[in-house]
C-alpha cells in the first residue's frame, strides 16, 4: 500500500521543492494550505496550481484567522513589510505559525492515517525565526507522538524537514533536478493579485539571490520589470 | 507588574474552573476561544459570559475551520454523538485539537509577552483522549520553549494544566470554593441554541456524575426536564 504524507504547501519555492521530494520518495501526497489572513493571498492560488501540477491526491485550504491575534507584518496591515535586512527576529515572523500549521497537519494526518508530515522550514535563510531550527522540529515530532492516536497505537509519526540545512541555491538546484516549475511559485511577502512579486522584500531578495547563486535563470515575474 | 496569562476557555465546566484558578494566582487573564466548526456553538456564548463575569482583560474568539479536516463527531455532522460509554478513543475526539488550540494560545502569548498558558485538560475523565495526558503537556511545553521568541530570549514559557489529575467532583469542589457560577457554563456536546444540555452525551454524563459525587446541586439546564 502506498504510504500517505501530509505536505504543507504555501505556494512558495521551498514548499514546492519539498512536495517534489515527498513525491519522489514514493508518498501519496495530501497538500495543506492556510488562508490565515496573510497579505500575500495570491500564494493560495500558487499552492493550488503547484498541487495540481504535481498530481497530489488532495489539496485542502484551511481557514484560520491568525490576524485576530496580530503581531506580524504578514497579517497586520498596520505593520510595514521591511525592504531592507534587519537583525534579530523579523517583523514578518508570524507568532507560532509553524507550530499552528504543523498542528493542523497533524490533525489531518490522523484523520488520513498518515504517519508522515513534510514541511519546508529552513534554518539557513530564516535564522531569525525560532520555529525553523532543527531542535524545534525534533521537539515538535516528540510532542506529536504523544498527542495523537498514532502514538497511542504504536505508529511512529515523522516530521520531515528535508530543506532545513540547505541554502536557497541548493534548494533550487534540487528542485530543478526534481522538475519543479518555479515560475508557478510565489515567495513575495506582498505579491500582487496577478502573482507578480515586489522584488524588494526579504523573501524576494533571498529568492533572487538563490537563483543567482545556483546559476539558474530566475523565472519570477516582478512588478515594474520590463 | 501583573503577570499576563492566556487561558483557553471553552465555556465548559473545566476551563471555567481553570480561569478562576489563574485569577486567584494573580494573573491578568486573556481568554481565548475557538469557533472551529463545532456542533455545540452555544458554548461560545458561554465562553463570553464566563469571561465577562470573571473580569478578564480581553477575550478573543479565533475562527478556525477544523471541520475541513473532519474526523470527529464534534465537527462532522455525518458522525453521530454517542449516547453511551465506549471503549478506546471516542469519536468525539477532535484530531490534534488540544495541540492546535495550545499552538494558537502560544502565538497570542508571544504577541502579549505572556509566559503562562492555562488549559483545562484532564486525564481522569478523558482517559481516551491522547492529548489530555501529563506527558503530552510536558512535551508541548518543551516544544513551545523552542518555538518562540520567549524561548530565544531566555524566558521560560509554562503550560499550566491544574486539573489534569483531578476527578470531576474535585474540580467542581475547587470551582465552588473559587466562586465559579457553573450555571453559566455549558459542557454538552450537542447543546441547544438556548444553552440547554442533552443530558445523555459523554460530557453531560460526566458532569452530572461530578455534581452528584461532589454533593453539590447540579445547576445545569437540561432539555426535556420539567
Amino acid at each position: 500500500m502506498t504510504k500517505k504524507a501530509v505536505v504543507l504547501v504555501s505556494g512558495g519555492l521551498d514548499s514546492s521543492t519539498v512536495l517534489a521530494i515527498a513525491k519522489q520518495q514514493g508518498f501519496e501526497c495530501y497538500t495543506l494550505s492556510f488562508d490565515y489572513g496573510q497579505r500575500h493571498r495570491s500564494e493560495l492560488v500558487a499552492a493550488q496550481n503547484v498541487s495540481n501540477s504535481m498530481n497530489v491526491k488532495q489539496h485542502k485550504i484551511v481557514t484560520l484567522d491568525l490576524a485576530t491575534i496580530g503581531g506580524s507584518a504578514l497579517t497586520d496591515t498596520n505593520i510595514q513589510v521591511p525592504e531592507h535586512e534587519t537583525s534579530g527576529i523579523p517583523v514578518t515572523y508570524v507568532p507560532a505559525r509553524n507550530t499552528v500549521f504543523l498542528s493542523i497537519a497533524l490533525g489531518w494526518a490522523e484523520v488520513l492515517g498518515a504517519n508522515d508530515i513534510f514541511v519546508g522550514v529552513n534554518a539557513v535563510d530564516y535564522s531569525g525565526y525560532p520555529d525553523c531550527r532543527p531542535n524545534y522540529i525534533d521537539a515538535f515530532e516528540q510532542m506529536a507522538n504523544l498527542a495523537t492516536k498514532a502514538g497511542v497505537e504504536g505508529n511512529k509519526l515523522t516530521i520531515h524537514a528535508p530543506l532545513i540545512e540547505l541554502t536557497k541555491a541548493q534548494i533550487i538546484s534540487i528542485g530543478i533536478d526534481h522538475g519543479v516549475d518555479y515560475s508557478a511559485t510565489i515567495s513575495c511577502y506582498q505579491a500582487a493579485v496577478d502573482g507578480t512579486a515586489c522584488g524588494v522584500c526579504d523573501s524576494c531578495r533571498l529568492r533572487k539571490q538563490g537563483f543567482l547563486e545556483a546559476g539558474i535563470k530566475d523565472p519570477t515575474r516582478y512588478q515594474n520589470s520590463t
